[in-house]
């Protein structure tokens, strides 16, 4: 089934509102297995909504369209669509009644215009809104051919009258046909992992592979359709083991699990205790990590030491290392590491010290430099990364991934050494 | 003059994220007095997006699309819209020689596809992206009368490249006639806010008023077209001043500057020291504040003391205070902030301690709860918050937020007892 999503609502095109209900609906349409051609959003303006709906009804069999069913003058998705689709309007009394009642329980009365909210399409299935005063409805067209979907726009409603109506009466007898996995990477790049994959990427119609670069990370989305769920499944699992024979060192979560988020689970699941030393990212590794839920069993504390004064009593780093090799340094991250860790008792310190930029770069030591340090069962090692995304932001999130990676590869090779 | 947006990207149609470029380009155009009439969205397919590219410019003088401008197989809006509008592709060997170096000072190699980004349509001016490897381009059909600004789709290169590059160019001859300005609020909610400016809201149709409520603030936009931008800027000021006049307490800044840069400009200029105590928001203070560039100057440090052996070890907060009290709680607020302003030494400390959620709260201190404390010159103050907005990060935002309108409360009240 392929389908297409509109928007209605001159707010959404003035950007005063951020459209939700569409990646919402998308997603949910997805998991059905269906195919969403587009999104197209217009404004209260009829002329322009029966063209996109023409446009729409080109290609997708169901269309849905959220907004513009208020009780106001500028509300008139319900009259295009109507029209559009060869009905006509005509009083649904037990729609009417149900208002009156809920309008009488809270001791409102009913203005003018929420009675015309109870006129709707005579050949619509009526979606019975809970929420809100506006119904949503089904109504197809006169072949049958083409279905759309209307529902109101506020997201609350949208979605409670989507799950409790309209799903269920749009996918009554469906096939659960579509299979896909979002596996996620950090340490090679969108370009470096297509090169590796490019055969599979290419040579394949089922499954289907797609990159998507987010932020410093790769991941991979698989997908397959089948005409069962069980070969779908099947499918992508065989997929994803050529993926993990080529480039399995870099993939950190099979399930759309942020790297933060494993780690966490990693260190909670193995009773392996955490403290950070931060320099350039200013408490986000610590922010980061304390976003899991649960982690303060294992997260003690993390230091965030913006002055060489602060690593020197906070840390212990010691004067001559600042001095010989500056605060960005291997020496310097190594003691950060050492440092927390001893001062914590924890059984992991990792550290940061880099230059985020925008300023402070030097050609020895440019922005984007930053190195990790890593005290662990009393082995100190240090990661060199050197990544300017050209923000400030961006190459404080860099490193705080890298802080993350270096955790989840140090506990991934301690399982490995412990046979788990 | 009338514009479409168009998002290239099957990931948008599969719900996999949030379209906010589409939001952030309609209020920029809006900005300029352009009537957005569509957004569309469409997936990396060529077909489809000629479509909706053909539909977009029946009545658009102006057509924006963002993403599908990257290196991979997928990616395709640029082949498309050269197609389109009659141009062809060459390489353009400034971009090629650009990347060649930027990829060299990171110490990476370029890989095949990275080259292909540098082919673009010959009568293009191109947008010189410094944030990515996908440049910009604008390009017009043969006739003149349309006008095509390709960008790409990560949102920090596409609103770094259409402020930078593609805004001048496009809005190059423009009248000046608009004049606006955002307001920023903290510790009003937008429904108070409203109320207290009803009659200014309603009342008016230039300058308009029109608020924006965002994670825990309220945003205030004033806006004007006049026949000069002189009368503009002048009805915006006069109105400025009415909304002062109200609720002038509240307001932070004048123009759209976050509350974390206000309050980073007013330590650098007070040349007042800070450090921070972290409970519950797990570095999120030092992060934010350390995001102000420069801010070094006057950041010491802040100690995440996520443990409360941690608080102790590091702040000194006393045993029986939290035995007595409880972690979260007044008196250990001050403690934390007190402990952190006697081992840094700064002039001030800032603590936070509270139940970020989702669990751990309990009906004497429920989810939301959190104790601001703040150590300046010999006196330590409390600041208590409760607002449980149902999200562990946006709590722990707010309480960030709360950290620094204190802080900016304690230096306006300080500038004002010293006259200045």
């Amino acid at each position: 089934m392929k389908a297409s999503i509109i928007s209605v609502g001159t707010e959404l095109l003035m950007g005063e509102i951020t459209n939700t209900n569409t990646v919402w609906l998308s997603r949910k349409l997805n998991d059905h297995g269906v195919d969403v051609l587009f999104h197209h959003t217009v404004g209260d303006n009829p002329g322009r909504l029966r063209r996109v709906l023409a446009e729409a009804m080109e290609e997708s069999d169901l269309i849905i369209t959220t907004g513009g069913l208020g009780p106001t003058q500028d509300d008139m998705t319900k009259e295009v669509i109507t029209a559009a689709l060869g009905d006509e309007l005509v009083e649904n009394t037990a729609w009417t009644e149900y208002m009156i009642k809920r309008y009488e329980a809270r001791g409102r009365k009913m203005t003018e215009n929420n009675f015309k909210q109870a006129f709707l399409p005579s050949r619509a299935k009526i979606l019975w809104n809970e929420k809100g005063s506006a119904p949503g409805f089904i109504l197809e067209d006169p072949s049958g051919e083409k279905t759309v979907c209307c529902l109101p726009g506020p997201p609350r409603e949208m979605t409670w009258l989507f799950e409790h109506e309209a799903e269920p009466a749009l996918f009554a007898g469906e096939e659960a046909v579509l299979a896909h996995r979002m596996i996620r990477t950090f340490g090679i790049g969108e370009s470096s992992l297509e090169t590796a994959l490019l055969d599979l990427i290419d040579g394949q119609t089922d499954p289907t592979l797609a990159t998507y670069a987010k932020s410093g990370e790769t991941a991979l989305r698989i997908a397959s359709k089948r005409a069962t769920a069980e070969e779908a499944r099947r499918a992508v699992d065989e997929m994803t083991r050529k993926v993990l024979d080529r480039v399995g060192e870099y993939v950190y979560s099979l399930d759309d699990e942020e790297l933060v988020r494993v780690v966490g689970r990693k260190l909670l699941e193995a009773g392996v205790t955490v403290s950070g030393a931060e320099s350039c990212t200013g408490g986000l590794f610590g922010a980061s990590l304390t976003g899991v839920p649960g982690i303060s069993a294992v997260f003690d504390r993390s230091l965030v030491t913006y002055s060489n004064r602060a690593k020197k009593e906070e840390l212990g780093v010691r004067e001559e290392t600042l001095e010989r090799f500056g605060a960005v340094s291997e020496e310097t991250a190594k003691e950060m590491a050492e440092g927390v860790r001893r001062v914590s008792g924890t059984d992991i310190g990792v550290s940061v010290t880099g230059i985020a930029g925008p300023d402070g770069g030097t050609p020895e030591k440019p922005v984007g430099l930053a190195f990790i340090g890593l005290a662990m069962e009393g082995e100190t090692t240090c990661r060199r990364i050197c990544w300017n995304t050209g923000d400030r932001q961006a190459n404080r999130n860099y490193a705080v991934l890298n802080m993350l990676d270096v955790i989840r590869r140090a506990l991934d090779g301690r399982a490995f050494r412990e046979g788990k």
